[in-house]
């Protein structure tokens, strides 16, 4: 697979020595040539890290030049000190493209509750300046320079068509736990050379993070970091997106969130299944969302896939108490497309074979119908494997 | 330790047949030789166990003389036809004591979604009608029989004087997880010779529930057949308890309902640490129950403890998305009596140490204070292991 800078960005990945491994990236520099439309999308933890209160106040933006992120180091819970660290990044990564100020954004992600190092931050900034640029490699070594517990870097891009005019559209994202064994975070990156109104690029990114990342879960914990940004620096060269462009646009920033996304459960600290659970048949979208997260986020629900146990009643017994009300006669239940429960009784069905469906297949799919609505939610998470457990208890501060 | 049974009472554990080890019970019979008054606490799940349903609709009561519980199947998801054999195990109860029709509650705990044994039911509770007595090795079969993946079985007493006469209060609970493997549930049982109006029970049992078996959590899962019921039969000889009798009987309550609360997450599935988690300063209780419940299930936090990491990072970032407005810098964090988190910075502290009183020790104390008023709350929970996951995946319908 092939993925493209949009126009107008240069990126890079280096090492700057805030982790432990020399062989990992752990800052990433991106600047666009040109002030970006900036939006972003933050974490609703009150518990939230520095960058992130950076970043609040300087968004929706139509000033943004650049955005540096580190891994290894989440900036989170440091005080006073933390909010200096994090202003003194953004000046640093702001001066590499000869700008000062308030043009920056941060973004950090790893270990809650030490402070940066930031003669390597600001080594790395330097590095990192010195080896921008456009190409593929460049824009994996960025999402690479972004990653703590990931296994891979995780990209996703399209193009559209706009008066004549290919507009790109390119995401990075990382995150592999919503808080891993010393590090954190959901952060993701989305890059587009269209022209957007801060407005419009906020509106579209907020719907946007509805669908995708507000319905993903690994462990139910919300993160101090998460953060999601989209930086639109118009260098397509069309004018600022109107009418159906930007239902157009709008479409395709929901793919490339929807496909970012999924790819972090997909890679899931120690997951063996990645678990799509469709809830179908409620009174509002909210009741849906609220009722697949309680699913998701169930210990003995995850645990059952793990051991491709079509345990339906895990499932059934964890929509009852998702806090919404509901017909329990008027549930159907179907995991990888196998009826196992209907209007409040057991269904006859061939346990070996949904069994054997759900061992041979890395994704599962549970389908939860209720007699309520017409409202539906897509949800994304994983099993839940003893080796989550060591990756998260094996670990000694 | 003793355990007396309250006059009045006779038990029985008896294996039927439910279990497929035949050297485990999995039926018990417990009878009052003259109307008890009954009240009982439920599962809040929506999806709720035919037994449920039924004591439900027969508490609060002057009426009751038995209840029988069986272990191995939940008689949950069973429809119309589980709500006829709940109703049928009642009536073959009553009969044991001469009476018939509703003078009976059932409980039932085990693997949801598949009809009960009625003929191994039906004989198990004539087998236990021909046991019942009523000294301490037949309150211990009794409270065996309702065992699922408990290790052992849990009581707990407390006597009080009232007009001089001694009135005993004792109590039979189950549960390792919300749902085990197959099996599910908490059930409790709290007998007493004291003579109570109905009302007077109901509202005695209500508030214990509150600060007892609602303050804790092993999996966070809630069952479709969670039920405690009090039984009283004023074989004790009181009149019926009034004024300052009733504050003491209460506080008596408390504490059987708080001791066999904490036996269950003592006893968790997979478990190597109970966690106790005192959350203080709230602005009100539901806020630091909310906390302490959203700390009490973080798999991060449950895997920490596991692991004998003090890392307090997750205990505040659980804390901060609970979905309670605090002021962040208002928090202090102890574990194990040391201070690791204070005014939103972290605090200097011996980590090695922190983390060998965590490993030497089965209890660990976490204690959260926050700077919005004086409500808190005390909470118990386990820790996460590869164990537990082990026990809920290995395991294939």
């Amino acid at each position: 697979m092939t993925f493209v800078v949009p126009q107008g960005f240069r990126l890079a990945g280096v090492y700057a020595g805030i982790k432990r491994n020399a062989e990992a990236l752990d800052l990433a520099l991106i600047v666009s040539d040109r002030p970006a439309t900036a939006a972003g999308v933050y974490t609703q933890n009150l518990v939230f890290a520095a960058p992130v209160k950076l970043d609040r106040a300087r968004t929706p933006s139509r000033n943004i030049r650049a955005a540096v992120v580190n891994s290894g180091n989440a900036n989170a819970c440091t005080g006073a000190r933390g909010d200096a660290d994090a202003a003194r990044m953004a000046e640093l990564a702001s001066a590499t493209c000869g700008t000062t100020g308030e043009q920056a954004l941060v973004l950090s992600t790893g270990v809650i509750g030490e402070f940066l190092p930031m003669e390597k931050i600001s080594a790395g900034i330097a590095a990192a300046a010195g080896r921008l640029a456009s190409d593929e490699a460049s824009l994996v070594a960025a999402a690479r320079g972004m990653m703590t517990t990931d296994t891979r870097p995780k990209l996703a891009g399209r193009t559209l068509y706009v008066a004549d005019r290919a507009v790109q559209i390119t995401g990075l994202a990382k995150g592999a736990a919503m808080i891993g064994p010393r590090m954190a975070t959901m952060l993701s990156l989305i890059l587009t050379d269209a022209a957007l109104e801060p407005e419009v690029a906020q509106q579209a990114l907020s719907a946007a993070v509805e669908t995708s990342f507000n319905c993903i879960s690994v462990d139910g914990h919300t993160s101090t970091n998460d953060t999601v940004l989209l930086l639109a620096n118009g260098a397509a060269g069309t004018a600022p997106l109107a009418g159906s462009d930007i239902a157009r646009f709008r479409e395709a920033l929901d793919e490339v969130c929807g496909e970012l996304a999924r790819a972090i459960p997909s890679d899931g600290e120690g997951a063996t299944h990645l678990v799509t659970i469709d809830v179908r048949g409620c009174a509002t979208r909210e009741a849906a969302h609220r009722i697949a997260k309680t699913v998701a986020e169930s210990p003995l629900v995850k645990t059952a896939i793990a051991g491709a146990d079509p345990n339906w009643g895990r499932i059934v017994s964890a929509a009852g108490y998702a806090g919404i009300a509901f017909n329990p006669a008027g549930i159907t239940l179907h995991v990888n497309g196998t009826m196992l429960y209907r209007a409040g009784a057991p269904v006859a069905f061939d346990a070996d074979r949904v069994s054997k469906s759900i061992r041979d297949q890395y994704e599962t799919r549970i389908l939860l119908d209720f007699s309520e609505g017409t409202s539906a939610v897509r949800f994304w998470t994983t099993d839940l494997t003893a080796e989550y457990v060591r990756l998260n208890a094996d670990y000694h501060t």
